[in-house]
């Protein structure tokens, strides 16, 4: 028999690894209640109707489709089939799909649970999605997204709590050197309007967005082949090049953006959330107005966020923003306004795992291993084990009996702390040997003086 | 458009549930790791070659199968097309599968990772599985399994510590009421061969695995009807009607089954658990020796164990058992000796609630809504949030400037104990209006006063 294989794209998150994602899961999740948000989880599947629709042609393409159960071929007509193809005959055979992301489930549930909600509801939700795309590297096919949205609410204060929760979360990770990238729909739309380019917004903010990637030449390049002529870009440039400080940006392209409500209207929000920020007794730091910032435009209404961390080759590891129509797809009339966030854990793991930033005490594995030499030991040293736990001390005794070396050899390659030796000196005497496995340090102590250490 | 539904037999998980859950599985996580069990998370997509025949027919048919991306029909012979039913086409277009159970997995874990893995090894694994089972009340399409199994040792001392983990949770879950019975495969068959029955092992272990639900004369019948003569079946009755402790049962059994050797074996055994509880401190409260109990035989080799939650129509919430061929089917060599226990967090929900055993305090809102009056105050309001949050107090503060009662409609809602109202003598003061929404009482304190208060 051929050895087993995981699926393409998928991965086992084995013992150390757990301990690790744990460690920014917990993290997020402490921050998320910590701001008054309550956790909702979906199911995996959900039915296709529920996820067409939603993502555009490209997403649609990545969703996975669970096959029907049971005879699902019994209701077609046979005579047909040589004629049909995949596309035809999916959603024939399968009603059911796998989540892709965390909005559309959360939009699903608002509009089902709506009368029993209590908005301005604060929920977030931190599980698994799943789509068919390229596996590659950091890119995966199963991944877990760490989302926070608020609904029901048009405050600004929820930006504002946005940035804070991205410092506090990075903070308790202890990632120091990053940007938190903020811009608004209404600077986008301002600039636009600016350049007399209304009628081309798309393509405009499609080709700013890749400003990092591909420079002002090729921004340009772009946007000539795009029917833009050199006036326009000319003034994009001189918008898209304002420097200074957020405070100072803002100030400079109030003027330029005089004209247009949707330009004046985003500059005012910038400048309350940076004011709100004040009152919470934050600041500007790691904040960065980038007037070239452009998420994913057709959703977002309001102000944008995205963050990087520097010094690793890593894309941005979050991102979100303000819209209005999250329950509109599901034929919801009440226009809803939400503003979320979402947390990219993978990247963020590999972005600690680049800069070494995992804390060596992120472990899961017992604190102390028992061993012993006979029969007689061993069953002292079950007594042992649950003094320990009654403490909450995670231990573990070496099941048989055996050499004291094998057990002393597990205990390294399990990087189990601590061990206490048990044989009948230690019995008769109560004074346990209790040794540091990475000092190499050992002691004499009895049971409560090893709690007290260990505590 | 209509309005968007569930999948049958999945669920949304809302806030309040949520906390529920994570009590519970909090909880049995925290005993795991005490008890030295390092976590373990696998793809919620297999290969349909590590998933089939691994269940049986009847499980088989309760898997399901993701659908192929792209063009799945390419690679098919269309002109065969009309001939083809959904239990052939399905290999051609449904490569991989959803978890069936977290055990599969976790052998394929082990035999693609055994070099690395450190034996004996102590796994636990809390996911989600999936099965197409008709949804009915309790029995879901998508639910959780919390599994802790040991592999690589033989001693029993997993056996003890699986009943001392399952006193554990149910101590720290405030369950009191419960019972956790324990047999032994070697027992059955001793059993089998003391009745002059072993060619027909199966049908007797179905059927007295029965007794429960249909009775002493509903076994007979059975039995009867699969040839057994009333000779075997008094003396079956005569073995299944032992009373006493677990101690005189053993004892009385063991004269019983003297001849032969899986009996003794299996006494010896379950003797040796129960002293081996005796060296923890334990005893055999809650533990009953459950002569007719026969779990998923195929499968166990060992001790095997049930427990059952009185006062409440609810089946077991668990169950596990010592297995000898983990890694077997999937062509391994070496046999890995193995032992499990798995929890049924939905069951134990469901009891927990049918006997109104969850902490009101389970809840996951925030603890302070901080309320306001205008604009000044609603910014003196966001100091406070900072200064709440420092201290790791979750709190949220009303976000629009609104009425007064309607903010402590709000709290009352959505249940979050403690209000601060801030007015402009609070403000001027530092001395705020600190509310238990439950007892309605009111005090003035300061913001360290009321930070003492909460932590």
């Amino acid at each position: 028999m051929e050895k087993p294989t995981l699926p393409s794209g998928t991965r086992d998150f084995g013992p150390d690894v757990m301990a690790k994602r744990r460690f920014i899961l917990n993290t997020i999740s402490t921050v998320f209640q910590a701001f008054g948000f309550q956790p909702l989880e979906t199911p995996a599947m959900e039915n296709l109707s529920t996820l067409t629709g939603k993502y555009g042609e490209e997403g649609e393409q990545l969703l996975f489709k669970i096959l029907n159960t049971g005879d699902f071929l019994k209701e077609i007509d046979k005579s047909n089939l040589a004629e049909i193809n995949a596309k035809k005959l999916t959603p024939v055979i399968a009603e059911k799909g796998l989540r892709y992301d965390l909005t559309v489930p959360f939009a699903r549930f608002v509009v089902m649970n709506r009368n029993e909600i209590t908005f301005p509801f604060r929920r977030y939700q931190i599980q698994p999605v799943w789509r068919a795309d390229r596996p590659q590297k950091g890119r995966y096919r199963e991944f877990y997204q760490c989302d926070a949205d608020v609904i029901g609410t048009r405050s600004l204060i929820c930006e504002a709590e946005i940035i804070l929760m991205i410092k506090s979360v990075f903070s308790k990770l202890g990632i120091s050197d990053y940007t938190i990238k903020i811009n608004h729909r209404g600077v986008l739309s301002g600039i636009a309007e600016a350049i007399d380019a209304r009628t081309n917004e798309t393509a405009l903010f499609v080709a700013i967005d890749k400003l990092d990637k591909i420079g002002e030449d090729g921004v340009k390049k772009e946007l000539l082949s795009k029917g833009f002529d050199e006036k326009s870009l000319t003034s994009l440039f001189e918008i898209l090049n304002i420097k200074g400080s957020t405070a100072e940006k803002l100030t400079t392209l109030e003027a330029k953006l005089a004209s247009g409500e949707a330009g004046k209207k985003g500059i005012e929000d910038l400048s309350t959330v940076l004011s709100l920020l004040g009152s919470y007794g934050s600041d500007e730091e790691h904040v960065e107005f980038d007037i070239a910032l452009a998420r994913g435009l057709s959703y977002y209404t309001g102000c944008i966020f995205e963050v990087k961390i520097h010094n690793v080759s890593i894309g941005s590891v979050g991102g979100g923003g303000r819209y209005d129509n999250l329950t509109k797809a599901f034929g919801d009339k009440e226009n809803l306004p939400g503003v979320g966030f979402s947390f990219g854990v993978d990247r963020i793991y590999d972005a600690m795992e680049a800069l070494q930033l995992f804390p060596k005490d992120a472990a899961t594995s017992s604190k102390v291993l028992v061993c012993h030499f006979d029969d007689e030991s061993f069953r002292y040293g079950l007594g042992l084990l649950a003094k320990l736990r009654s403490e909450g001390i995670a231990c573990e005794i070496y099941p048989d009996v055996t050499k004291l070396k094998k057990q002393l050899d597990f205990a390294n390659k399990k990087r189990i702390p601590y061990t206490i030796v048990v044989g009948s000196d230690e019995m008769q005497s109560g004074m346990l040997a209790f040794k540091d496995m990475g000092k190499g340090e050992q002691e004499k102590l009895d049971i409560a003086g090893i709690i007290g250490r260990l505590k």
